[in-house]
């Protein structure tokens, strides 16, 4: 019944090893079924060199197995609150990559610095706060989806237009229309962290123009889009 | 009629990924045959993998497509204004590289600091200036050749002896003598970007001595050059 | 007689090539068969291609060969000090892997800066004194064995929760419950110096929130531990 | 009559892509027979793919072509400098390689830092003066030779305990007793330049303590030496 979408939640999983987002097995990917109101995600722990189809574990959204033998991954709280609070959202994929750790670590968000990062997101990629330590001591995986949550609100950012966000002292989180464009998003959120890092190094104030941001978005996203096959 | 130009740029997009200068479609080489006043070129949002030969767009010097099913690059129109103003020029490409994609986000000209650079550069690789608000809004792709032409021409650079350049705020541009060459410019650039960017943290203040940019370029290009097979 | 611990020894060797722990034949990984009170453990000096498991060098306690046909690694000495003092461990890795050992060179602690790091290591990563003029001219890799353990003793730090060591001015060891989870201590190390190194360059004063380390630490060892398959 | 020469000067030159030390063409190795006379060396501007064991040029120790269908490398007669004056080498390497020539391109000499390198270099690896104006107009590549042998002179650092020299505003040469051993020297220079690089960012005052870089480079070399298998 969970084939097809089990299949895509593993084949989105495996596309981390692939584009050196992953050490051993830091990450995990899932895809929500709105309809039969499910989401598919990667085990708890599993390596990727082979993980097969029924490794992947269907939850509900509360969090409860519905098919699948392992646990699943000890993140699927803080996806499940995104996909509660995010309609739009079909897939979101968790990773500790580098360059986008490195910002997160640093506590500081990602600033848009050129039209890589305006082509795919709208402005700069925010930094949550931190999480409290009654935040920390309870409910800790919920409480992450929730301050995300809270931090595009307090900031009025439509989590479509910048579609990843960096956790305070952690690491990143993306989202996307399905599994396999939430790691679309996560490749591109590490190749401009690693830009913004050293442009940020060479020149200290810069930004890109805002019209510049603009129009690269707006070449891709939208009714006017005019980038790719349409 | 064009299988042997359209084979050419399929042949030189392919060294994009090869060399690693492109993350998924972000990057665009061509190749133009003057006699029959064609250019052939990616299409647009095409991943590399899989790519064929036919997929390859035939555009004319207006940007009318002569032969393809796909579109061209969002990009055209930036290779076709190189291609107008520089008739000694076979072959454009573009890419997000990201070294020099660093130092054009930065707004700073790439500085000669060695052999490595003097070697294909004669002196900096100069950034751009930014487009205009109205530049933005108007035909993009069109006013960022115009730039590209303005800023070597404000400069007084020769095209053929510094075969790139970065816009600011976006990203390089390489070009020569056919699509195969401009792509190993792009190659070098990438390298020389990257290096730049570690000796001027090093040592704020250097540059390479004039005599010895001189002897390297002129060692490799013009009547007296000694190195390679001759 | 050997034989099973020597294929454990000779696979966790080869795993430093695979993870890009080494260049040529910088680094070394033993494993400890406590009841038989031997240790077995890489060549000195050798290759890793090619690499059988009859090049294994079995050890006693003293350092004395017990089986095989070649010299053990030149920093057996060390090993035996750790696995004397720390009755918990099986396994040790000592490699030259680049992050970690800039960190050693520099003569800095690795700072705990996010959830990556204490998913793995329960506080700063120590950065040991440096050896005296006697210690070196002595019988040097036993005394940098014995420094490692009085780094650990004085700050009061448990090898079991941070299980890798920076030596001043040389580079890292690594240990765990045996070779092959020395070997992951030891990529992990490597990417949380990687990490810290550009997050301490974008924001000089930043540490881990202690509740946040905490909560990670513990939601993999322990016994309230949750992450994975139990 | 050449063959076994130029087959090692042929691997070795392939040993320049397989350690990620060249772009394209840019690096060449050689090895000398004393007895004979004759340095074997890559051809100039030739690509490593396909690189056969006739394309390998043989030259005598003015510079004349013995044996070979091509033109030897563009800096043989540096190669040939730096037979004549170190007698106890037998092999050179000239790369690009990109963390060396980031201090070249500096100006500034490679310090010691650790163990690493002192495993292979018996203290600081200079950088050359800059050339003159009339050592670059006249026989540059001679002249490039003859001011690394000034340097090591001036500064009374033996070239086989210190086998490596970094050219001012240019890139690194390697030495060794043969083009294999030539070839390996320059990995590990690649590898300590990058390393030197970080340390000197973390901690600009930093050194390694002489009695570590003792102990460290005579356990390798000498009489004394007790690392490998002897």
């Amino acid at each position: 019944m969970y084939n097809a979408l089990k299949q895509r939640v593993l084949d989105a999983n495996l596309k981390l090893p692939k584009y050196g987002l992953v050490t051993f097995t830091w990450g995990n990917v899932s895809e929500i079924d709105r309809q039969l109101g499910v989401i598919a995600i990667k085990p708890s722990g599993v390596e990727y060199d082979g993980m097969e189809v029924d490794d992947i574990v269907v939850v509900d959204l509360d969090g409860h197995i519905i098919e699948g033998h392992l646990n699943p991954s000890s993140d699927t709280a803080t996806h499940i609150e995104l996909y509660k609070a995010y309609p739009s959202i079909g897939g979101v994929v968790h990773t500790h990559s580098r360059s986008a750790t490195i910002w997160a670590q640093a506590g500081i968000d990602i600033p848009a610095l050129g039209t890589t990062h305006a082509d795919y997101f709208y402005g700069d990629i925010p930094c949550t706060r931190k999480l409290s330590y009654d935040e920390i001591s309870g409910p800790y995986e919920q409480n992450t989806g929730l301050v995300i949550i809270e931090e595009f609100k307090h900031r009025n950012i439509d989590p479509m237009a910048v579609p990843s966000v960096i956790v305070a002292g952690h690491a990143p989180f993306s989202w996307g229309k399905d599994a396999n464009d939430a790691v679309h998003n996560a490749v591109v959120l590490e190749e401009i962290s690693a830009m913004a890092l050293a442009t940020r190094s060479l020149n200290s104030g810069i930004k890109i123009q805002p019209e510049l941001s603009d129009k690269h978005y707006l070449r891709k996203h939208g009714d006017n889009a005019y980038y790719g096959q349409r």
